[in-house]
Parts: structure tokens; C-alpha cells; sequence
């Protein structure tokens, strides 16, 4: 005679399953988008709106021009300080000796952490997450012309929940333009309702798969015939504006951009806030964790 | 006691000198652009001075898409061929062993002969130019989605001086959408105005060029000095438009083309028309000709 008990270890549940199975699939989004209420900040009803449809949300000049030449210095002078050179969280093109990214750029800058906490920023992430926010990840972009590479579909939800151990969609990204962005120098390109499917991709994580991932991703990379469906469906947006707009996106959001063959560089400040409900745990798909600057393990919320 | 005399082999003069020198150049243009009149043909006179500005011309639905339809199985028939597949004409992709181009299409296929010398596309070209024209270069192209590669910024009649001795800028491209062209999927960018300036190119023309160049070309590449230059000046338009469209384009525009990650693949029939006036002749800066389903050395006007 048997039993029925629950009297053993549950295993845990995961609505977002990856990097397990050999076959992609495409699953429901289990989170709201919009955690939050008209009240809670400065975005607008109809806005928010338009954040639950397409997944994205454009701001003309969130900052002025005179903040914009403030980040672009800022940006100088960080790419030469020679102390920063060989420090990890500064990626430098080593062909060109040109810096390329700088991660946990709120750490690292005065004046980096004063735009991340200034309501106009955070006021919008804490607004659409419904929660105090703290950051997980920071960095400031300087991608030039001619040949700058393309970066292929994916959703930051994918990498965050595998790799990072972030348990829902509860994430949203800005990116700051320091640069005009036009539909012809690789500006971000979103699918828009693309938010509310997950891609469930196929391949296992290697160890370090964040060394190789930050150039090119392969592993974590939707099928072709995933892609293909939701770009049928919902559309390609590609998100143009001048420098001193942002653009705030949900973590699932599919995106990727293209090269850029033009003489116009582009340039940016990109944070990624998430809710401190939604704190990383252990990854969900990979050997180990990524390294604190690219993905927080500090959930102290941003004042 | 000197005498004047001009009695010696007076030196060419050459007014698009370019793969001669070590520093680039810009250049004005010393041709007309637009050769014919209103009453030469069917574009109206309004349109004819946009591409005297302009350096091209859109035509929404030139073909029907019963037409597209039919040039689309055209293609695909050529594709499967097997006797072409080992024809020089035929670009295949070795990895995915797909045709990627057919080159002198207008001669392997009476499909495309036929719409070659249709008056909607043929009656254009003899309008711009003001006189009878041959077919310089035809091909069908077929660019699948999910990361095709760009093509760099370039002015057709830089090569087409430099390697098939063509002596003047009197030839116009027509380029004949059969799939839509999107701003995100990698469309034909010019910058509008380019035409009238021709940049000189650095480099010397190695011996069977044509065999890398069709793939990524580097010598008569212009300098990046001279692209932002240009790109400043006259800025970038990028060329959307539905299947069935077309766009008819100077010989000196400077144009290229982004990457395209995008899931929608990219289909076209290009053709070059050229002036009987402006047959080509030695290649100015070559050490020989390109093969004449390239370059083609029959001068016959198209009737």
C-alpha cells in the first residue's frame, strides 16, 4: 500500500527553462510587465501603456546637451586614466588601443552614479518594477564607424536567468544615447511584443561563458525558426533618436543590432535596474556565476 | 633655340585618375548626370532633376508582383540547374550550396533577357544616359536573412574605370526589389549628392582582383577622411521599398550596405546600362580586364 506524501524535497519549479533540452521552444510569459502604477513615478498612463504592449518605451531628451557633452567627458576621461587600463571592468579594442565599454560605471565615476540615482532614471525604473530597484549591471559603450560588428537576437532575460540566477521578469534596461542613433548606424532593434515569449534555447553553458558572450554570443542564441515566428509576428522596430533620449526596454524583450558601416560612431550609457524583489540566486543554467561587475551580487537598493 | 611643338604622343589625360597615388583625393565630377530629356523617355521632369540632385531615383511597383512572382520561380528554376552550378556566372555558397548570384542573367535566362529590354526598364535607362545603351553588367541576386554581411561604402564607376576602362561616368544601375527592403535588413545606403564628387582611391590593382572583390572588396575602397567628409556633407538615405520596386542609381553614387541579422532574406535583379558612347575601353588602372560576364566587351544596343 502507498502512501501519498509530500513529505519530500519539491523540486524547484522554473518557468523559464533553457539551455537544458536539445529543441527550442517558445513559452508564455509567467510575469506582469508593468509591476507598478501611474502614481509611482513620472511616466504617464498612456506610456505605460504602450511599456505593457510593445515591451520598450522611448524618451526624447531625458538629459540635455549640456549633460551629454558632461557623460561624453566623463567617458574621455575614464578611457585615459591609465590606472583603469588593466582593470577588468574596462574593455579596451587591442588593435586600436581604444577603450570600449566600461562595466559597473556607477562604481567606478562620481558622476556616473549621480545620473543612475537621479529621478529622471531611477524614478522610471522604480515606476515600471513597482519596487525600490538596485542595479544590476552599469556600463558606459563607445563603438566607432566603419565596420562596427552587428550583435545578434536575444533577450537579456535568457542570459540573466540562465547564467546570473535572476528568478522572473522583473528587470528593465536604459540606454542613454550619447550619440544620435539612425536607422543606418546600428541603432538597437527591438521585436516589439516580443517581451511576452520566452525563447527557451538549446546548447549547454560553458565555463566563462561570459568572456566569449560579451563579443559574440552563440550559446544562449535563439533558434532561426523561433526568430523567424516572432518577426513575422510582432515586426522589426528600429529605435532612432538623438543623443539625450533613452530608451527603456523589458528584460525579454527580443533585440539586437545591426553593424554599422557609416562613418557615425554611437554611444552610450546602458544600466540595467532590477527590482530588489527579484534578487539573483543561483544560476539556472550554468556552471558557475558571471563576476560581480557584470551581474551585481550587492541588492542594496539605489537612493 | 627651343620649339614649341606638339608634335609627340600627347599622354591620355585622365580625369578620374584613382590606384595611382598614395594619397587620397576628391575630385569633381566632369559629367553631365542626366544626358537625355524630358521627351526621352517615360520619367517626368520633376523626377529627372531629383536624380540630377540626387544621383537616384525610387519607382514604386515598376512590376507588378504577378511579375515579382515570376522572376522569383525564374530565379529558383536557375538556382536548381545543375548544369549551371559549375558555370563561372553562378555564385553558389559553398557551406549552405545555394546560389547567392547569377551573373549575365540577361543572357542565360530569356525571362530575364526579356525584362531587360522591357521600355519600363530599358526606356529609363536610355533617358538618363540621352542615347542607345548596352548592358554592362546583369545579375540576380538572392541574400539570405540571419546575418548576411554588409558591403562597404563604394563607387561602382571607380571599378568600372579602374578595371574595365570604362572612360566616363555615363552608365546608370537599376536595381529591381523581389523582396521588400527594409530599413533593418540590410537595404541599399547612399549618400544622396555623392555623385558628384569622385573620390580617388589609394592601392594598386592586383592581377585577378574581380575573384575577392565581388566578395569583399579592398582596394578602390575609399579612405574613412573622405567617407566622413561626404557623409557629413550629404548625409545618408536608406532605400526601403516594397517587392516589385525599383531604384535606378548614377554610376558615381557612393553607396553600400548594412549586415542583416534580420530574419527577411534580400532578392534583387541588378542591371548596369551603359552609353554606346561610352564603350569601355583599356582599363585605366588594371593590369587587365575583368571577364566579360562581368564587364561585358559586346557593345550592342539593346533593343
Amino acid at each position: 500500500m502507498s502512501t501519498l506524501t509530500t513529505d519530500f524535497e519539491q523540486p524547484t519549479m522554473d518557468d523559464y527553462p533553457t539551455r537544458k533540452d536539445s529543441t527550442p521552444a517558445l513559452l508564455y510569459r509567467r510575469d506582469p510587465v508593468v509591476w507598478g502604477e501611474r502614481d509611482d513615478g513620472p511616466i504617464d498612463q498612456k506610456s505605460l501603456d504602450r511599456y505593457d504592449d510593445a515591451g520598450y518605451l522611448q524618451f526624447e531628451s531625458l538629459i540635455s546637451a549640456d549633460e551629454v557633452q558632461v557623460y561624453r567627458d566623463e567617458l574621455r576621461r575614464l578611457s585615459e586614466e591609465p590606472q583603469l587600463r588593466s582593470d577588468e571592468r574596462v574593455v579596451v579594442e587591442p588593435s586600436l588601443d581604444e577603450v570600449r565599454s566600461v562595466f559597473e560605471v556607477h562604481k567606478i565615476s562620481d558622476v556616473f552614479a549621480d545620473l543612475v540615482r537621479d529621478p529622471r532614471v531611477v524614478g522610471r525604473a522604480r515606476q515600471i518594477l513597482g519596487s525600490d530597484v538596485y542595479v544590476h549591471q552599469s556600463r558606459v559603450n563607445y563603438k566607432p564607424g566603419f565596420g562596427g560588428g552587428d550583435f545578434f537576437w536575444h533577450s537579456d532575460f535568457e542570459t540573466w536567468h540562465a547564467e546570473d540566477g535572476m528568478p522572473r521578469m522583473r528587470a528593465v534596461s536604459i540606454s542613454i544615447a550619447l550619440t544620435d542613433n539612425y536607422v543606418h548606424n546600428g541603432a538597437l532593434m527591438i521585436m516589439p511584443g516580443s517581451h511576452r515569449t520566452f525563447v527557451s534555447c538549446t546548447g549547454q553553458t560553458p565555463e566563462d561563458h561570459y568572456r566569449e558572450s560579451l563579443r559574440k554570443q552563440e550559446i544562449g542564441t535563439p533558434d532561426q525558426s523561433s526568430l523567424s515566428i516572432l518577426a513575422e509576428k510582432h515586426g522589426i522596430d528600429v529605435l532612432t533618436g538623438a543623443a539625450g533620449g533613452a530608451t527603456m526596454f523589458d528584460s525579454n524583450c527580443m533585440h539586437g543590432s545591426g553593424g554599422n558601416i557609416t562613418p557615425f560612431p554611437r554611444s552610450n550609457i546602458f544600466v540595467v535596474f532590477n527590482s530588489v524583489h527579484n534578487a539573483c540566486t543561483k544560476p539556472y543554467a550554468a556552471p558557475g556565476r558571471r563576476p560581480a561587475f557584470i551581474a551585481a551580487r550587492d541588492f542594496t537598493p539605489v537612493r
